[in-house]
């Protein structure tokens, strides 16, 4: 159950209604509206961009406090992945003709305090804040991409959808969990408290493109989805989301 | 002038001597004795590739530390080649049929130790203290891998000499000095205090290899060669070595 995520909603009856696992698999829903919703091209690479930038800092951050080198190994290696898809986007943005700065700084204060609330107070909050975040924003920017004009659309879905940190990091939260027997309920209660902020994220990324109401109401589809696979996420790690 | 500097040599008259800048170019200088140092090639690997893993950790520091996303997107490009020498160098320990971890393992105290001095106490500190222990052990580790076998000499010299962090660090610490007139001194005694400790890096990569007194004889020709490159970059950006 994903109790304490209050997404703030127009129409004041959905308020109550916590998010709960979907009946239906992903691929039931239906994605008619959610493209619509798709904010102007480069507003939307440029969050991307600045949202890898991100996931690269603060990867570098848990190879930095990683207690072995093999853990290194792996974690670095994600950061690579997270740094290329961050260099991707910009090329994919200056191969528009624009300048990635200008787009990424709007969106840099936002996601810099993001970036230090997910980094947590001890490295495997990191690491779990890390992989919830990521893997619920990930999925949302690439099914925003499937809104973006056909060519670029399929471009920026293989930079985004190239496996990134998710393996490595729940291998060392398994791994840690395993050490430390009182770690799981904290991680669980942690893990569930990003869920509200990831998805105020993902929300704030259709800000530009349409009216408030008509978003929620369009939107919800897809955040049940991201909800789900969160759940498995947390599940896969033995942890109650 | 590079007083402050202090090489323990085993010849006593030698130990009042400080290192000055060469008067014949480098390529003058023989090379014959140096290649006999190269420490056993896995030990060679292991410590280049801890050395550059420190690199990237330190690198992926001044992204997170630095001003501007355009500092960001030139640094991080940076952390990017210094990771991606770190991952070949493990592969080609892996090549060997060697665990890369057990290699790396001996040294990372030591170099961990060394990679948070050149931090330093501020942002351009961080900076130059890279550039200029990078701009050293690159270069003698390339030199060392002379050494190797001659395939894997060439691999491995491939890996180290694509170009890394050297431009972005020399322009941003360019402008960095521009903008703050007392930066300059500071820098210069900062880069000045790193010599020595990068030396003595250097110096300890040859450990296994040669009794103390011979190899101080032999790698004193190469020793005065990194010096004068150091004096070279320091002076590229108006700094007294």
């Amino acid at each position: 159950m994903l109790s304490g995520v209050v997404f703030r909603s127009s129409r004041r009856e959905k308020r109550e209604t916590p998010f709960i696992r979907p009946r239906v698999t992903p691929t039931q829903l239906a994605k008619v509206d959610f493209t619509e919703l798709v904010p102007e091209p480069n507003e939307l690479l440029g969050q991307a961009a600045v949202l890898q930038l991100e996931s690269f800092e603060n990867l570098a951050k848990a190879v930095a406090g990683a207690p072995t080198l093999a853990s290194k190994e792996g974690l670095s290696a994600a950061a690579g992945v997270a740094l290329k898809k961050h260099h991707a986007l910009i090329a994919e943005l200056r191969r528009d003709g624009v300048e990635p700065v200008e787009v990424m700084a709007p969106f840099t204060p936002e996601l810099d305090r993001f970036r230090e609330k997910i980094a947590g107070a001890e490295w495997s909050e990191l690491l779990l804040g890390i992989h919830v975040t990521s893997g619920m924003l990930d999925d949302f920017f690439a099914r925003l991409a499937a809104g973006l004009p056909h060519d670029r659309g399929a471009r920026v879905r293989d930079i985004l959808s190239e496996a990134g940190a998710a393996e490595v990091l729940s291998a060392e939260l398994q791994r840690a969990i395993a050490e430390d027997p009182g770690l799981a309920d904290r991680l669980a209660l942690w893990g569930r408290s990003l869920v509200g902020d990831t998805l105020l994220v993902a929300r704030n990324a259709l800000r530009a493109a349409e009216p408030e109401g008509r978003r929620d109401e369009d939107v919800e589809p897809v955040f049940t989805e991201l909800i789900a696979e969160h759940t498995r996420r947390m599940d896969a790690l033995g942890l109650t989301a």
